[in-house]
């Protein structure tokens, strides 16, 4: 049994590989003491001044090149399936490849726009990637687990298998978006790192010896190499928001409902205490904003039974860009300021980042306030049950297709076996609590409206999205910083801020950390490892706000210079 | 132990008669033998000609006359508190009284109208009452559990007991609204039928013979019997609609989040998988649709963090209007119409009113098409499912308070004692095939595009809300006509169309019976008990379409001329 399914991933892994044209083939991958940053520079060796120029396009210059025509959407498809080969070469971020068909699709939009004389949609020709829980028709869906090789979500001879597609494939479709490789997640996608027994382990661009994120790490690797303009993963603990600060990136974790999920595979599917969302990562706020704007065009709620009736709302989005352009002192934000949540404050680097967002607020005008809500332990500690209600029993199911070992990381979480399943009257007795909680925190933050002078509450909380500016194998233990946003369902926009610097990066002369799980962040730091990495921050807005915090998130990137 | 529940209940009945002012008091309350009808001229004779007009007035004219000072908010909530007593006595259909806090409330409104020149709000002065699941200051709660009675939510010496208010009664009292009374439920909330060891069982007013729905089957009855000119239920398979219907009102079930249910009191609080939602019924459309516009005029999604960010959208409720004030021929609305839903047919009183409604819309120029949707039996057997997920240990739970005995029509669910509960495995598949379920629906619900020649799928489905005119005691076993509606979280609004009429209402020569419960519901039938009965039909619109439904609502409720 361990033979087998050591080479059904070993021959799977091996497929991936062959998938890329002998043309785009790196001769010699260098490992990570050799080369630790692959991105910028290194990666460019492999490509034509034409490539570079169209992959290091955002979606919405893509966008515009292709629908005018100047790019063809052939070229621009190509120049993106080479770059992505390129990217899987070096850090292991694929799953799938289908470099064919979206050349395929690339020339009918070609065509198309010929005829008509006007693009397919606002996505005509724009490469869009997507993590591994997508169904796409012809391709696989293992989501990392060996046992599902060769079937429909486990399944065997499901009539599905290869024909298939996510509800959101289907609108991306009809957007004119090309679809052309799907991204590696952690087995379980309960993690904040990359790692499967098929891919191995998917490393940050920037620095091979970290990880790039978890679970849409390979969206964040790949688009941080370029590989893709703008990506979908999905977050039921930071899993978009974790790649994204972990790369440079921008990126949403929308609220639940907002975009459709509808038809995606997925890890204990069907747990709806504190649920799943899928939303895009991208190389800026623009791109963000352009592909969730563009589903919702494709009245989602019709499609999707847990999609909300609600269209793009302009005047929520124009309400924030009045309100930043008025003249200084007459229109202003404000937000709250946190530094940690009273478990763990983040290390120095992130701390760093999340103090420059609120100098650059300030000093452009606007409020901030200290951020002293109700207690982030017991969200946290209702939230955790429910990743564990089926007592593992989903995951180890999974795991058992095919015999496979988990990953440490995720027998962390989930044990080597099943454990005790919850009951009906333990799971209501959590949804009572976490409604509870939501309550309290909303209520809070209504109350800072007696704070802001600006006659609202806040409009968004700066934040962490993780402890660590990236974290190293094995070494992700603390996910507070990003799942208190999930268990309340707020709107949540990454921005990616600076880099870890270790020659300012520094804990506080005689730093006293504040709980065990604080000591062990704090020990974790090593300023020499991290410098250079990326280091984003979130900036989170309450729940369906998606409209005003990308609009939030546009201009704070305006005010780093981003 | 018998003999203190027995005792506590008998204690607690006599305190609501006792509440009720001596000039109140009927002196002798006719059995239904002697007066099987009891609203209209009956419950007339006991009130002046000043108190009839006010009571006989709906929400939309009382909200005109208190904002203009033509009537004084004192006399219209004394005019309410008196027939509200009486309805009381008819028919037992109250379970709390506070009728000088409804003065004392009055009284300030008239202060506040003569200072300010302006009303309080859009509810300025409109009496409206609640099922007994709101919490209001200095009011008990016992959703008709006797264990619950001098306790909160039977929680002893808890510190809300007495202080506490929903957010939704907080919202009415800041609107101008007038809350004064408390309706019966039945104990668990679970049944069509309203009956607790409190107030025994509550009556439908228009035959006494018969019950007045559930579990708002107070609500129905006081309404009714124009003791309150709107109110607000709760459904979670039925519960506002059957009342509604049963007792010739109009009513909506809006969809989860919609409307604030926070800080409500509920049975098996938490089971989020087809959620109980909070709606209101009233005499008229306008009156339904004035309170559902006037909440959402507060906010509630910024204080209920289950309520979704949607203020009332003119703009689908005008679409409505257009389309059907639009010249003959050139805008129409379509509907399906469902005589049955494959596992029951509707008695001959209900299909006749399912099929007047239908006609009225084709004759107004309206498209009607025949509802041939997926199994409603497969929606069935999942949503049950959700109702005894904790086996019944919640609701037998709150029955051991006091060891009073459940009554026949929840052990009928819910046994005598608790079941095995679900695992959180049993409950995740639940929630994936009600996912699939909806998705299904929706599909077909699209589909309808091609048959309805307006360009759009249909408008609304137009169907039973139960299988009986109204049940008599023990006799509510089918709920399948109004629990699809549940599972699949869709819009629903009540009409009232006609009464049963024993001289046409046959079932058709030979009819054969399609399945066990419809052959029970075949033989439930009798024309002569029935005769004279309301009889109401559902509308069913897709998630979050009050705006649109209730426009409908108004729309057909003018072609049927109520």
């Amino acid at each position: 049994m361990v033979k087998d399914w050591k080479a059904k991933a070993s021959a799977k892994r091996q497929a991936i590989l062959d998938s890329i044209p002998p043309q785009w083939r790196i001769e010699s991958v260098p490992d990570a003491k050799e080369q630790k940053d692959v991105t910028g520079a290194y990666i460019q060796q492999f490509l034509s001044q034409k490539e570079i120029e169209i992959t290091e396009t955002d979606a919405v210059g893509i966008a515009k090149q292709t629908a005018s025509g100047v790019w063809s959407a052939v070229e621009v498809a190509e120049a993106f399936c080479h770059r992505a080969s390129l990217a899987h070469q070096l850090v292991s971020c694929l799953h799938e490849t289908f470099f064919d068909a979206a050349i395929d699709d690339a020339k009918a939009l070609d065509v198309y726009l010929a005829e008509h004389k006007k693009p397919m949609g606002p996505l005509h020709g724009v490469p869009v990637s997507l993590k591994d829980q997508f169904h796409v028709k012809n391709v696989e869906t293992t989501m990392g687990y060996v046992g599902w090789i060769d079937t429909f979500e486990g399944v065997k001879e499901d009539a599905r298998q290869g024909t298939f597609e996510s509800e959101m494939v289907r609108e991306l479709r009809s957007l004119g978006a090309i679809l052309y490789c799907k991204t590696s997640v952690p087995h379980t996608l309960m993690s904040g790192e990359t790692v499967n027994n098929i891919i191995g382990y998917t490393w940050n661009p920037k620095n091979r010896n970290l990880c790039s994120g978890g679970s849409s790490g390979g969206e964040g690797a790949l688009i941080a190499l370029k590989g893709s303009p703008v990506g979908f993963g999905t977050d039921i603990g930071g899993s978009i928001r974790i790649p994204a600060a972990f790369n440079g990136l921008f990126g949403i974790r929308p609220s639940v409902g907002r975009l459709p999920y509808e038809g995606m595979a997925n890890s204990m599917d069907g747990q709806i205490s504190v649920q799943s969302v899928v939303g895009p990562m991208g190389t800026t706020a623009g791109a963000v904003k352009l592909v969730v704007r563009s589903l919702l065009s494709q009245s989602p709620w019709l499609y999707d039974p847990v999609v909300v009736d609600m269209p793009w709302r302009d005047a929520e989005e124009q309400a924030v860009n009045d309100l930043v352009n008025a003249s200084a002192g007459k229109g202003r934000l404000s937000f709250g300021l946190m530094k940690g949540d009273g478990v763990v404050n983040p290390e120095p680097p992130v701390l760093r980042a999340v103090q420059l967002v609120a100098a650059a607020l300030e000093k452009a005008g606007h409020k901030i306030i200290e951020w002293k809500p109700p207690s982030h332990k017991s969200i946290l500690d209702a939230a955790f049950k429910t990743w564990v209600f089926d007592g593992g029993v989903d995951v180890h199911k999974a795991f058992s297709l095919s015999g496979e070992t988990p990953s440490p990381q995720l027998t962390m979480t989930y044990g080597v076996e099943p454990r005790q399943e919850a009951t009906a009257s333990q799971i209501a007795a959590t949804n009572v609590e976490l409604r509870r909680l939501r309550k309290q925190y909303m209520d809070y933050w209504n109350g800072t409206e007696s704070q802001t002078e600006t006659g609202r509450p806040v409009d968004g909380v700066i934040g962490p999205v993780a402890p660590y500016p990236a974290a190293r194998p094995l070494q992700y233990k603390y996910y507070g910083f990003s799942v208190w946003v999930n268990a309340l369902d707020y709107t949540s926009v990454v921005v990616p801020v600076t880099l870890a610097d270790m020659s300012v990066d520094k804990y506080e002369e005689g730093y006293s950390p504040i709980s065990d799980a604080d000591r062990q962040v704090f020990e974790n730091y090593d300023a020499e490892i991290y410098h250079g990495a990326h280091v984003g921050v979130q900036i989170v807005g309450r729940r369906l706000q998606e409209e005003k915090m990308l609009a939030i998130a546009e201009y704070v990137g305006g005010l780093l210079g981003k």
